[in-house]
């Protein structure tokens, strides 16, 4: 049987220390029909260690692309998932290993990138935020330590279970990742303007509103109508 | 939330050639908490370079069995599952590798062998046909090279999810139907005073608008906060 691969899946490794990682990552992604790589500021790439450990999936790190940050590693993505160790004071949409399988599966028209980060401290509470959804492996309490290729083995292999087991269906087309961004700096400029912030606690309720829109996982004709009701505030505010 | 391990479910790797295999497999191993592993004719044991990559599963290592044949590895177990990477001329009884979760979770009281090859061909016949089912990965037509690590990764992966049926939700208290009602009507007053609608087309609009946050299931918190923007608009925009 030939298994379907899933190129509208990426799989973002960020601020990666070890070369060596970055080639196991490769060869656990392509194994399972995953090929897209993007590396975000990777401390040593290329480099023999990697290429070395990719064996048969160096294509993946010729074709891999470098970028400096997280947010142009995913501004053309649809829905982006970014892996977590730890559970946050902040409840996050969250989907198991499992989910994200058949989620990829079920939205194979739109870009979805599966997001790494450091093998010592994971993504950055900044990085967590930009996801649409967490989703954190279950490990035993005495050996938390699955390692960033096994993270990334794990989530591909639910990847392809979920493409070769789920039939497809349709959705509507979900605003690209840097529309959403726009829309979000637009809100709190408006918010601002309108002295709304809680001046104690801007951070949290930036999080709280990118949390609640995150959820409805929006779509490029709601982007546009947010945009035309701030459009409107702001026009009947400003000065 | 805690895990429950494997206890009755023994990882058994033969012929090893590489003894870091044997020390990333026990690692792979403990973290989703399977931790009998018996060793048939390995190469090198004990051996630096096993005890390296098993980190925190050095005790996995420790309390390894090293036997000379795999009839002695499988001695006490009542159902052995032996991994194939081909297809092969004799039928056997197959299971998926989900299968061989399900299969771990539902025969809790029995002992239960995962079987794993040499790195370079696999379990010979004679050792297959001592298997009572045969369990193959599926992997990518280019890339067949999932290693012996990853191979243990995905079934005790898989031999987890099986013990642990899908962890319960804590989520945030949902908002009410009725706040959620008032939020909307709030919200469309707000966007009649700022002559927002589309005058030939309001119904869309609100429907669109309804969808939208009904997708994100609004939590009482945050209807708390839309109805806060709300009236701070209003109390810009209001004469």
């Amino acid at each position: 049987m030939t298994l379907k691969r899933s190129p509208h899946v990426r799989v973002v490794l960020v601020g990666t220390t070890h070369p060596g990682n970055i080639g196991s990552a490769a060869r656990a992604m392509k194994t399972m029909g995953v090929t897209e790589l993007v590396l975000v500021a990777p401390e040593f790439f290329p480099h023999s260690r990697a290429t070395a450990l990719a064996t048969t999936a160096a294509d993946v790190l010729e074709r891999a692309r470098v970028v400096p940050t997280l947010r142009e590693a995913i501004s053309d993505c649809h829905i982006v998932i970014g892996t977590s160790a730890k559970s946050r004071s902040l409840p996050w949409p969250q989907l198991t290993a499992r989910e994200v399988g058949t989620t990829a599966a079920a939205k194979s028209d739109q870009h979805i990138a599966l997001v790494f980060g450091r093998e010592r401290d994971g993504l950055s509470n900044d990085e967590l935020q930009q996801c649409h959804y967490h989703v954190h492996i279950p490990t035993d309490d005495e050996c938390r330590c699955l390692n960033l290729a096994q993270a990334v083995q794990v989530l591909c292999y639910e990847v392809m279970m979920g493409r070769n087991t789920t039939p497809a269906e349709t959705s509507e087309e979900l605003a690209p990742h840097a529309d959403v961004q726009c829309f979000y700096e637009r809100l709190f400029e408006t918010l601002a303007t309108l002295q709304f912030f809680d001046p104690k606690q801007p951070k949290r309720l930036r999080e709280r509103l990118m949390r609640l829109f995150n959820k409805a996982q929006l779509e490029t004709n709601e982007v546009n109508i947010l945009q035309g009701i701030l459009t409107a505030v702001r026009r009947k505010v400003s000065p």
